[in-house]
C-alpha cells in the first residue's frame, strides 16, 4: 500500500511521544508515509485541533488516514473512533476533535475502535496514541477493512463551533491564532454576502473593508481578509495582530452589514 | 535496504543542522527512512537524551539505527560509538547518552567509530553529527558490517541514573519533564511492590496512592501514576505539574512503603 | 522519480501550513521525499533564510529541489522564481531569499513561475506556498522541464549580505543566531588570512585568537571559531553567547589584523 498518514496532536515536539507513534506505525506497515500536520496544538485544545484538521485534510491524496489526538480523557470511558468521509479516513478520540466533519451524517460512516487484534498487546492507560490509535492507522494503511476495527457508531460528540447569525449581523469568535499572530475566526466566506458594505468589530477595533492580501495595507496596519482556509482573519501587515490588538482565543468578532 | 534511522539531538528545529544531517544520510542511502524522535533535548542534557532513547527505541522495527547526539565535547578526544543490542543499532558520542543500554554487558557489542572511509572527507571540529555520525548511519543502513567502522571497545561512559533503594524507602529524582509538565522520575514500575501501601513525597507534597490515568482525578489535582514508559510520574489532571508544584529536573522524589 | 525536496520557511510548526504544502506535493508526486530544513526562520527574516539555504543545500543529493519561502509580499506583484544551479533546483519568491546563490550569473539559470498549468486551480492571495510554490516543486520532481514553468528571468533581487573589507580590517555583522546562542557572522573563512595575528571585537568584547572547537576553552568562556558552515562564529563553551554578550542580529563584528 504505502498509504499516507497525517498526524495532529498536542504532544509537542520535545518528547518521544510522536516518534514512538511513528515507530509503532512503521513496525506494522514499513511502507507507510507519515506527515506531521501539527504537534503544537495548544494543550487539550480540542477546538484548535478540529480547525487544523478541517483546514488540512482535503489537500492530501485520496485514501489518506488522518490521526488527530488531543485526548485529555485518555484512559477514561471516552470512545475511540474511526471515520470515513469522501475517501479519507479519520482516527481520533470521540471528544469533538472530529466536529467539523460531522455537519452532514449522510457524508460519513463511523466505527468504534474496539478490536484488540489491532491494538498493542499491552495497553497503557495514558498513551492510547501509541497503543490504540497508531496501530489502528498502521493496520488500516495495510488494507484491513474499516468494519474490522469495531461496530458502527452514531451520535459522535460534536462541539458547536459556528457563529451566530442574526438579521444584518454575524457574531463569531476567534477560534485559532496562528504563528504569525493572525486571528482566525469561525466566520467562513460563504456566510458573508460579497456585495454588501460591512463593518467588522473586534476588541474595540473597527475594520471597514475586506482586503485581499497582507501587503495591500501599510506595514503595521490592521486588516481583515479571508485567509487560505476561507475563514475571516484579522491580521496586521508584517506584524502580529495577536500582539497589536491584545486578543486571545475566544474573543468575539462581529460583522455588521449595512443596509 | 531502506532501514529506519531515528534521531535524538539537542540541535533544536530552528537551524539547518538536523536537515543537513538528513541530507548527508540520503546522499549515502537514498532509500533510508529517517524519523525524528526529538531535537528539543534540553541543551547539553545527556540524562534527558538517555531517557528519551530508552523510552523509544524498542517501538521501532528490528534493524533500526538510532542516532543520539548530545555532544558538548565535540571536537575534543571523546570517542564516537556504534553499539548493537537486541537487533537495534545505536550511534552516539561516548559521553553517557547510551547509559541506559549498558546495564548488562552480555547484551551488547560496541565499536569505536574510527574508519575515515565512512566519514565525510572534510571533518569539522564542531559538527560531528554531520561529518561522522550521520555518514556512519548512512553506510550502516546500506549494509556495511558493524565491525568495519572501527575496533571493539569496552568501558563506555555510564552515568548512574537509577534511584537509591533502602529498607522501606526508594529515593529517586525527577530526570525528565515532558511537554505536558508531567514529572518523570527514575523510579520504574519493577521497583515498587504492587501490593503494599505507599506514600510519595515530592517538594512538600504527599500523594497516597498510584492512579491509573489522568482523568481519574479532578482537573487540577496532583496524582502519581506509572507513565507510558513505566516510570513513576507526578502529574496534574488537565494542567502542568511542573508549574503547580514548582519542580525542576533533579528534584528528589521519595516513596515510603508502609509496613 | 522520487526526487528530494527540502523546505525552509518562516511558517512555524504549530499551524497546518507546512503539512498542507506537503499534502499538495504528495498529491502531485506520491514518490517525492520531503525534508524539513527549518520552519522557524524568524518571521519575515529574508537574510536568515538566505543563510540557512546557503549552509544546507550542497549536502543534499544532486537534483534536489529546495523550496525557500519567507514571503511578506505574498499576493503583491513580487515574482516567483525557479532557479537551477549546480544540478540543484531552487524555488522561492524573488525577494532576496536566493541572494547567496547569485554571486556569479554564469553559474545559474532562472525562470519566472507563471504557467498556471502547474499551479493549484484556485489561487489564494495569502498562501502561495500552497498554491504556487509547492505545486511547482511537485511537478518539477516528476520531470516537467524547467523551461515549462515560465520565461527566463534576469535581475533577481539580491541583498548585500557580505562584510566590508578595508586595509587591515574586516567589518562584518551577525547575520544569524542559532539554537545554542552561537553568533554567526557574515565573515567567511576565505576572507581571513590564516597566518596573521588578529583581534576580534564585538559589543565591547575582545577575542585574540580563533579556536578550533568549543570545549577547547573552559565552560563559560567566550571564543571565536569558524563554524561548520565556514562562517566566523562567536560562541561560549557550554552556554549561550547570545545571552552572555547580549548581542542581537545585526550587531557589528570587526576583525583587525596586526601588522
Amino acid at each position: 500500500m504505502g498509504r499516507f498518514i497525517t498526524l495532529i496532536t498536542d504532544f509537542g515536539l520535545s518528547d518521544h511521544y510522536v516518534g514512538v507513534m511513528k515507530g509503532v506505525i512503521y513496525s506494522i506497515n514499513p511502507e507507510a508515509k507519515i506527515i506531521d500536520i501539527s504537534h503544537e496544538v495548544p494543550r487539550f485544545n480540542i477546538r484548535a485541533a478540529a480547525y487544523l484538521l478541517k483546514a488540512s485534510w482535503s489537500y492530501f491524496p485520496l485514501n489518506t488516514i488522518h490521526l488527530s489526538i488531543v485526548d485529555p480523557g485518555v484512559g477514561s470511558d471516552r470512545k475511540g473512533v474511526l471515520l470515513e468521509r469522501g475517501g479519507h479516513y479519520f482516527i481520533a478520540p470521540d471528544n469533538g476533535v472530529l466536529s467539523l466533519l460531522l455537519d452532514d451524517p449522510s457524508l460519513y460512516k463511523a466505527y468504534q475502535i474496539l478490536n484488540p487484534d489491532y491494538m498493542l498487546p499491552w495497553l497503557s492507560t495514558t498513551f492510547h496514541g501509541r497503543d490504540i490509535f497508531a496501530p489502528c492507522a498502521g493496520h488500516l494503511s495495510k488494507g484491513v477493512p474499516i468494519e474490522d476495527f469495531g461496530p458502527g457508531i452514531e451520535g459522535l460528540v460534536r462541539l458547536e463551533l459556528g457563529p451566530r447569525i442574526k438579521e444584518g449581523e454575524i457574531i463569531g469568535e476567534i477560534i485559532y491564532i496562528d504563528h504569525f499572530g493572525n486571528l482566525v475566526s469561525n466566520i467562513t466566506r460563504d456566510l458573508v454576502p460579497p456585495l454588501r458594505s460591512i463593518v467588522i468589530e473586534i476588541n474595540g477595533c473597527r475594520i471597514n473593508e475586506i482586503s485581499r492580501f497582507y501587503s495591500e495595507c501599510k506595514a503595521g496596519e490592521v486588516l481583515a481578509l479571508f485567509g487560505s482556509s476561507n475563514h475571516l482573519e484579522v491580521s496586521v501587515n508584517s506584524a502580529s495582530a495577536r500582539e497589536l490588538l491584545g486578543v486571545r482565543e475566544g474573543e468575539e468578532i462581529v460583522i455588521r452589514m449595512n443596509r
